[in-house]
Formats: C-alpha cells, structure tokens, sequence
C-alpha cells in the first residue's frame, strides 16, 4: 500500500494559501517526508500528519521552495521528545546549513539524524519492503528525483487450506514463492488453492523541478504513479525552459512516453490564482491526470 | 504614530494555529519587521501586511521560533523584484547561515541587503524621526530586546493664523519648538495661539525571551507599550527559571516596576491550548494589560 499526500504544491512564493512544496508518502510502516517547504509542520498539524510515524526525508534540491521548512520540523521533533533515528537523503551542502543552525541555538537533537548525501544515481533505501532510487534531474542546480518501489509482497498462505492438502509447514515458503505443491503421491496442488494473491506492489516517481526532458521517460517507466511539476500553462513553455521548469503539456508527455499508469501535477507558479486551465491542457495529451491538491490524499 | 500588530505569539512549537514569534511595528513612513519565525511571510498575506513596506529587520536571538521564516520572506522579496534597501539587526553568527543558504540555491539578491550584527547595548538606528536601541537580556543564548522611540514631534504652524498675527515665516522653526513670537511692538504671541501641538512621540520595548531579570526594568522605564514573553502561568515559575523564560506575573512585575503604560503578554507555551488564564494572572499585578493575539493591531 502507497499512499501520497500532498502538504503543499505552489512555487517559490506562497500565494493564494498554496505552501510550498511537500509531500508525505505513506507505506504500510512508515511515513516520508518528500521536500520540506516553509511551513510543512503546520501542514502536517492541519492535515493530522503524525510527525512521530516519519522515518525518512527527502529533499530534491536545495532551492528554498524545497526545504526551508526542514529545521523547524527537525527541532520540533526534538522539542516533542523523539528518540527514533531518522534519516535525511539530501544534496550535501544541507548538512552544514543544519549543524550551523543547530550549532548557533545550542541546540542538541534527542535522537540521531542520519545524515545520507545524494552523489550517484542508484537505490539509496533497501529494505525488506521498499526501494528507493535517485535519479539526476535537469534543473538550474543540482536537483534529484526520487523512485519509491515497493517489493513484490509473498503470496499468503492459507493455513487451513494448507491443512486439508497435507501441505507440510516447511514448504510454505515455496507457497508463499507461487509453488504448486506436489503430494508424495505425485498428485498437484495448485498454489491457487492453498494461497492467495498478495497485494500488487506499487512505485511512484517524484520528478522535483525540472525542465522538459524526454531523457526522464526511461527512469520513470510504467511507474503506477508520477509525480511532474507543471510551473506554467503550455504557453509559456519558454519562460519554462529559461528557468528549467516545465508546461502542463511537457509534464503529460513525459508520463505519455514514460507510460506510466497515472500523472499527478504540481509546483503552480503563484502568477496563477485559479488552477482551472492545467488540468484540462495535460488530459489533452495524458488522460489520466490530476491536480495535487493540498490536503488531498492519492492512493497508489 | 506608531501600531504594532502580532503574527505569531506562540513559543517553540506551532500549535493551536498559533505561530511563532513576529511582530510588525508601523510608524508614520516604514514598517519595522521584530523577528521573523516560520511561516511569518504567510501571516503576513494573511494579515495584509505589505512586504515592500518593512524597511528594517530586528532578530531578537537565534532559536528558531524567533529567526526560521527570514530565509524564506528575504527570498521571496527577491523573487518580487525589490529593489529597496533592507537593513538587519541581528546576532552576528546569523549572517553565515543567510550567506550559505543563498550561495547554495545561487541566489543572487536583487536588493541591497545591510546585516548589522549586535555588539554591544546602545543605539542601532538614529534617523530623522525614530530612534532605536537594543539591550542585553538574559536567555538560554545571546538574546537582545529593542526600544524603539519615536523622536519628539515638532509643533505645528497653522500658517493663517501666523499671518494674522503676522509672524515672519523666518520664526516658524521657534514656533515649531515650542517658543513665543514677540512683535516689533514688544507685544507677546503666545505659542498655542499659531501652532498646534504635535501628536506625542511614543515609544515601544520589546522584551524577546528572558528570564525574570528585575534590571531589565530601568531598561524600559516608562514606555507607552512594552511586549514581555510570558511563556508559562505562574505555577509553573520554576520551569520557567530552569528553561530562561517567564510567567505572566513575572511579566506584570516587570511592568509594573518600569512603571510603563501598558503591557502585552505573548510568546505562549504549546502546552497551552487556551489562553484564558494569562490575563486574569497578570492583572492581579499590573492591571493595564493585553494579550498579543496574531492578526490584532495594537495602536501605541
């Protein structure tokens, strides 16, 4: 189960209560945080995100917009009294902005902050439920993209059933894989019959701020669900590319030629009070799309 | 003239959609901004407050509740194309953590910005109407209070009756300190006859976080306002000695031995979800009082 909520999805300026960037993306275990914009904590108090079930953050770059709500919520979650590790992937001048700012108040943290610098594409978090991959993004510094997958969940074994077919306990695993089980009399038993589906893993794409870049495609291929920012209306798609950002209709055909199941758009640029237009522009060219709204929650 | 309205009065964490510590102080020409914690750019769209207006910055001490939304309204300023000059007072090691945060987003500011680091108690800004200082107070880190003084106001001529009397516009600048016009004649015209008086010159002291320090009273003897942190109900006097803040009776003692006009209490605790017993405590002492609510103006 992928869960993505969305805490803020303006541009550089907060306008029209639209927040900064920021998104949590909730597994069965654990919450990410992905981008930390000015304000994200109370986001999560307004949206009633536990700040205490977040295990790992993400920042994609270090343009304001993207984190300068992180040491707040870093000292905040000192403040409430955590003692659970974290662990923070993030390019890596960040780690000095936050040791000089911890530094100046006194400030020492209850818990331990990992601390995990982005330096090649390739899967930072391995676990035994998720994966996640960065990947270089084309902005005007250095930006990243995030890959969150699950892993393909076993099989569930029936033990009931299981039981009826003598299948013995050693061989549940081999079920739990999508074996048949075969009897000492040589007669099968379907998987199908003593097990049942797990749940599909799902993956979602967060593409952070980049400019129109076919190259994307290929990283983010049939992901269930992606994220891509879409700053501007398509017609000004050259004020878009002079500032490495994106067009409604560049964001739908990278998930076009990525062919991926659904598109989700966001980082509205404040020159824009009414969001009516983007939707309707990217459907022209990827049908399922949507807007990421603030407060709203999108199942993966 | 000058008005002070709250954008954040909570302490630490936000909580109870209280946030942290901001104040806009207007005078006749210039908006001075009196700390700047997350979120403050926010509050101030919200409240209408003209981020092309504030002309000077005052930071009271580098915890975070009091200095993590500068970045983010410095920014912001810049990317709404002002040019102005905007001066901020502030603990030296902050201008280090302002300089690495633009160097690492390649932020180029479109304005000058002049970052005058405290040093020592004394005056900070001396300009044709206002006067402000700073003063040492005793908190966990470095932490600074301001008094901000409006200079005294000249007279006002009121030119047709000056010409009645027929005083020289030469004498206007006596009249405008306050002096009598005595005619060729020997005959005396009384000062109130040909001017009004000037509206008074009031001052503002703001106390930031502080323990109870009964010196800090012939700091702001006899101010028309005084902001003082009561972070805590008077119970709680011995977590707010160990902690270097104040209780709202710690508060009204100080007041009331500075003799002031009026007091306003703020810089709540979030354990606080209702305020109503600060003003009631505080008023057993020193009965002029108010509490400092975001969004409210209060008219020195």
């Amino acid at each position: 189960m992928l869960a993505l909520t969305i805490l803020g999805n303006n541009s550089a300026i907060p306008a029209f209560d639209r927040n900064p960037t920021a998104q949590i993306l909730q597994t069965n275990d654990e919450s990410y945080l992905i981008d930390c914009g000015e304000g994200t904590q109370m986001q999560m108090t307004r949206y009633k995100i536990r700040r205490s079930k977040i295990s790992r953050i993400f920042i994609s770059h270090l343009h304001g917009d993207h984190y300068y709500g992180l040491i707040g919520l870093l000292t905040s979650m000192g403040l409430l009294g955590r003692t659970q590790d974290l662990h923070l992937y993030a390019p890596q001048p960040l780690e000095q902005i936050l040791l000089l700012q911890l530094s100046v108040a006194d400030t020492h943290l209850p818990y331990k902050l990992h601390f995990h610098p982005l330096k090649n594409e390739g899967i930072i978090v391995d676990d035994k439920k998720m994966q996640v991959a960065c990947f270089s993004v084309k902005h005007l510094i250095e930006c990243w993209g995030f890959l969150f997958r699950e892993k393909k969940n076993p099989r569930k074994v029936n033990p009931e059933r299981a039981a009826i077919y003598e299948v013995p306990s050693a061989f549940y695993e081999k079920l739990q894989q999508g074996f048949d089980y075969v009897t000492k009399k040589g007669t099968i038993v379907p998987n199908a019959e003593v097990t049942v589906a797990a749940v599909q893993a799902k993956s979602y794409a967060f593409c952070a701020d980049t400019i129109y870049d076919e190259s994307l495609a290929d990283k983010i291929r049939e992901v269930d669900l992606l994220y891509h920012e879409a700053t501007y209306l398509k017609d000004l798609h050259e004020r878009a590319a002079a500032r490495f950002h994106s067009t409604t209709q560049q964001a739908a055909s990278i998930a076009k030629l990525g062919n991926v199941k659904k598109l989700l758009l966001g980082h509205f640029s404040s020159k824009y009070e009414s969001l009516e237009e983007f939707l309707p522009e990217a459907c022209e060219i990827f049908e399922n799309t949507e807007l990421a709204l603030e407060g709203a929650c999108y199942k993966v």
